[in-house]
């Protein structure tokens, strides 16, 4: 299946400069990881006349046309008409999607004995034979049809619903096409930095074909994800596993996880495994470490719950600091980080406890400490550990990546590994 | 005469989603500000030919060609002889654009005694009769010209040295090719679903030209842009003013904030011109009202912190909820969403303190509680208020939207409105 793929955008906040186009980021990974070849993005605003005039262009240059945006109620289903006058399709009621609708609907407003109005059954007609993708995320279905010799696949433009149903409708239906099986996995590194594994893989890389591999930086994070193309699934993991073997023995435990989706994730399930609970002490990554862990259904199960401490008097009050310690290194030290992890896990009472206190930024702390500058700290029955962070980048950046270091240091004890 | 520009951005790693097309989001915004319409985005690769075709369609369909990236010798000067063939010029050595560079390369290698080598000169050859645009944040220089009635800009792909050549350099040479303005206005509304201001504002959206109305829909709030064209700011200020009075009239304290980006920002706000300081008490939540406020730097000014009490023990060891409460109505009550805030007020010797106490999902609580229903609550010195949430969605909707409940509470109380 060699093909040629084309992303056309619909928005005029895309034209106003108002988002970044980040549907076509998400989707060429995919299409690249899928071995499908883009050779253009388009971004066109809501206007019909435009946008026929990009599909025109479009159909003689690829032969996989993907859109996104422009379908639902508030945008009076452009991309929807355009697109099926385009292939010479009628939209007809799909009784199928509207009845997704409906269910979705219904569990968005359970008590509210409020049904949908006028303009969401309008959403329910579709070109005439599509393939309809249901919408786990929003109401807005989207579809695949093949006509002219060419694939249209048609998302919807939010990010939170464009990149779910590519993978979960999508993808399947790509896959389905190309009469074989395509399988991904995803080995999850963290502790080097995106260059530095890319140089490490580069000319490995650059002369794989089946399987393909390939690094996505996250933040503080890489992802390196391998995939492969065959007649059936069992083969296409065959081809996987040694490629799979040779990154785990060369980053050793940097790998923190297969298939999985960040390092809370993995410490849970440790966690939950080992019977332990958990408690966090936090100064500038304010609440984003509890928010992370609770992020995940059964949290309840192991985190007992965490002081956000954003000013002295907390961390001394609630969390038993020692003010000492406070007047003599200052909020951002190694021996407050450490204080602060003992105290948490004392005043929550749990097994284990992580804190974080550092300089988030945009400014340097009145000590004089730079922006970047985290203490990390693990306490368990018996010790504490505290680790030095100098991350980089703007505010969002410091406490993501803060709270990262917490979990891995975190990971690292239950699995036995060196602090 | 009116502008419609296009902008092409050239880059294999674009194609490949390596990373987003952020330049065109810089650039977009920059010549909306100046009065100049654009119509079409193209990403296309390091690739000649398709570079070619993209910018022939571009001279068919607008008068103001801007491309970034492809200009540095890594990719062999692709878009500059693309370009220079296209529009019929040659490449002539600026000798200017080549002082230029040296002095660059100089402050970058002050110690080193390198010396520019010869693919640096080659960037020194730019399109006969062009007018350079100096990279003040790195080599490669870029240019404007004038060619068969079209205006072209080439700009450095890297974002660091794009929107900064932009303003410094491209918007003194546009000046006088910009014939008006354009204004947005974002009125943010919270309370209101999406499709609900939808329905009530379609027929008025739809019969407006000039200024437009758009909805765009975020996690529970929507926002409404009011963009206007007009010779001047001023006079597309005075077109926006009366549809901004009737939204205002229509929604009333729905509304809560005009060109703001969060409920959070406006109670950040709020409270800093009030000088109150505020805390929380998260049970379903986790962090997320705590972690929102501290994304804003000179959130430490108002915000003193924050308890995560995930398990009963905590919110009454640590908030002193009492212990009948929890047995006699459970954690997931008004009572005890009360008690919470109550009790982060005083415990971390807050002015105000808002909580949430309820059910993310995806299982209901052992009180049979459904998923969805949040109890978040408002403490201030002499009252405390609590307002039930029917949430709908996944668990991060569940949360996003309680959190926002949370700071809407406290926005009302801010700003003498009814709870």
């Amino acid at each position: 299946m060699s093909h040629t793929a084309e992303l056309i955008a619909v928005g005029t906040e895309l034209l106003l400069g108002n988002i970044a186009n980040t549907d076509a980021q998400t989707l060429s990974r995919e299409l690249s990881a899928l071995g499908i070849n883009v050779y253009y993005h388009t971004v066109v605003g809501d206007n019909p006349e435009r946008l026929k005039k990009a599909v025109e262009i479009a159909k003689t240059r690829a032969d996989l046309i993907i859109t996104t945006g422009g379908l639902g109620p508030t945008c009076d289903d452009l991309t929807k008409n355009v697109l099926a006058e385009a292939f010479g399709k009628k939209l007809v009621y799909n009784p199928e999607a509207a009845r997704r609708m409906e269910a979705y609907f219904q569990k968005l407003h359970p008590e509210s004995g409020r049904t949908m109005t006028e303009n969401n059954y309008q959403q329910a007609y579709l070109p005439e034979g599509c393939t309809p993708f249901q919408n786990d995320r929003g109401t807005a279905p989207g579809c695949g049809f093949e006509a002219d010799g060419i694939w249209v696949l048609m998302l919807p433009g939010p990010p939170s619903e464009c990149g779910p149903m590519f993978r979960s409708r999508a993808v399947p239906y790509l896959a389905g096409l190309a009469d074989g099986a395509i399988v991904n996995r995803s080995l999850r590194i963290f502790g080097m930095g995106e260059s530095a594994v890319e140089f490490q893989l580069r000319d490995q890389m650059n002369a794989m074909k089946n399987p393909t591999l390939a690094p996505y930086a996250k933040e503080g994070e890489v992802e390196l994800r391998i995939t492969a193309k065959a007649p059936d699934p069992v083969a296409a993991q065959a081809l996987i596993a040694p490629v799979e073997e040779e990154l785990r023995s060369r980053f050793g435990p940097l790998v923190y996880g297969v298939d999985v989706s960040s390092l809370e994730e993995v410490c849970l399930a440790l966690l939950k495994d080992q019977g332990l609970s958990l408690a966090c002490a936090e100064s500038c990554t304010g609440g984003l470490i509890a928010k992370r862990i609770t992020d995940l259904a059964g949290a309840s199960s192991v985190f007992r719950g965490g002081v956000v401490s954003y000013t002295n008097e907390v961390k001394h009050g609630v969390l038993g600091v020692p003010r000492e310690l406070l007047d003599q290194f200052g909020a951002v030290s190694a021996p407050v980080a450490e204080a602060m992890a003992e105290g948490a896990r004392r005043t929550l009472g749990a097994d284990l406890a992580v804190s974080a206190t550092g300089v988030a930024g945009p400014d340097p702390d009145d000590r004089g400490n730079p922006v970047g500058l985290v203490y990390v700290a693990l306490a368990w029955d018996g010790g504490v550990f505290v680790h030095t962070v100098h991350a980089a980048g703007p505010r969002e950046r410091v406490r993501t990546v803060a709270a990262s270091h917490a979990f891995d240091l975190l990971r690292r004890r239950l699995t036995g590994l060196p602090l």
